[in-house]
């Protein structure tokens, strides 16, 4: 028999509520909700431990439910929580009925492993919108680059609005956070040339060779990098605007920059 | 003295409302309501004819209506809103204090002039969601390109969310809607070649020569294309995914091709 909770009000589900809500609790515990099943499988994938599966049974099957248990190498303790307890702790009520808790990673520098010899890296200074956080990551996974490295981070990586615009992407990116001075000199020790995508710059981004250990560093769509950015990079690069607006998604200007990198390594 | 409008059970306030929220009242009076300075200035450079302006003096000042007004070729008849008018009317209440009645365009297909000889053309079949439509309006502006095309379309082009997602490029971009089926043969007719972006295709979209007029063809995140076009491009292609996750958001998508093509062109 499992476990199962129906009362909002206990102690343990407020506990989690406090996970969905404050990035501070998540801090304090280094653990964070995960919901929907295609997410919780990428964490599995990811090599997140999972330390509770919560499923509300009149949205997820049984089936289902039991595929997930069998992806993860270890036992988890499954909870059966009521529909009240479920909406409670998710953000989409409309959603498959499973949460999970995970611990979270340490996200430092130093732990980050490229896969290849001459690494090809997003560098994204101070995003604060969970939602283009999300974008970068999904374009990141679908460009399949190295790493992806926050810097001056804004946001908790694990809050819940990051996990589902990311559709679980920030689990299957390498990713990793520091301070603007701290991935400069990470970098710079590596040898990776750094790309700043500047608003103003005369080089234009298909012109440079990104065949080297290259990271292409992105700023915030309404100030763009910060000076101690674009006095630090290699290069300072821009993707030519040719039209009446001035401004690009920031995710759409990283697409852009990383694919033509992912071209330039395929030739 | 400007006419003032203070009470929003006025006759001609609750029709302005109406183009706010129906599509049905946009297209029966044939006119639209336009949200912000920066939005109105892109509708008179788009060469749209302008039939009232609304100002809440509380929000506007008198130098930035003056220099509209100004920016346009014949005058305007300007109103005086209250505050309370102007929050009925505003999808921001946070906004400029300044809104526009325009004249909607026909954007039959057989209006389209394109500016070069070998048209560089997006064309999204289907869009819904305004926000992914205003994405798309933006990475063609960006793109310099000919034209946008809506093959089939879900959604009113004058929708305000659409105006506000695309930050105004709905009124530079070279825009024209049509059946999946005229859509086609106005293509084919002019020599256009068709690249169909497929979720499965065995084409990189890298490998394509661009610099022939062609047509990148988009579907909806959800579904891809459907048959109908599939069977009637030139090539279907594809961006190789190389991550945990199959598909991309659409304006990034349409970004990486058509900055791909506008790179060939370029060289």
């Amino acid at each position: 028999m499992r476990k199962q909770i129906t009362s909002t009000q206990n102690t343990f589900i407020k506990e989690l509520f406090q996970l969905k809500e404050k990035a501070r609790a998540r801090k304090n515990t280094q653990t964070f909700l995960i919901e929907g099943l295609r997410e919780i499988t990428l964490a599995i994938k990811g090599a997140y431990v999972i330390k509770t599966i919560l499923v509300d049974v009149n949205l997820i099957s049984e089936k289902d439910i039991e595929g997930l248990l069998n992806s993860n190498s270890t036992p988890v303790e499954v909870i059966e929580i009521s529909t009240d307890v479920y909406k409670k702790l998710a953000l989409r009520e409309t959603t498959e009925g499973i949460l999970a808790v995970a611990k979270s990673k340490d996200l430092a520098l130093q732990n980050i492993v490229f896969k290849s010899e001459n690494p090809l890296i997003l560098v994204a200074e101070a995003p604060e919108k969970p939602g283009n956080i999300g974008a970068l990551l999904r374009t990141a996974d679908a460009a399949g680059i190295d790493a992806v490295i926050i810097a001056n981070p804004k946001t908790d990586l694990y809050n819940p609005n990051i996990i589902r615009s990311s559709v679980g992407c920030v689990f299957t990116v390498n990713l990793a956070t520091g301070s603007t001075a701290e991935v400069i000199s990470f970098l710079k020790e590596k040898n990776i040339q750094l790309y700043g995508a500047a608003l103003t710059a005369s080089v234009a981004y298909e012109t440079i060779d990104y065949t080297k250990g290259s990271a292409i560093v992105v700023g915030t769509e309404a100030t763009g990098l910060s000076n101690e950015w674009l006095q630090n990079t290699t290069k300072n690069i821009i993707i030519p605007m040719r039209g009446a607006i001035d401004s690009m998604n920031v995710s759409v200007s990283a697409a852009i920059i990383l694919f033509e990198a992912v071209r330039q390594r395929k030739l």
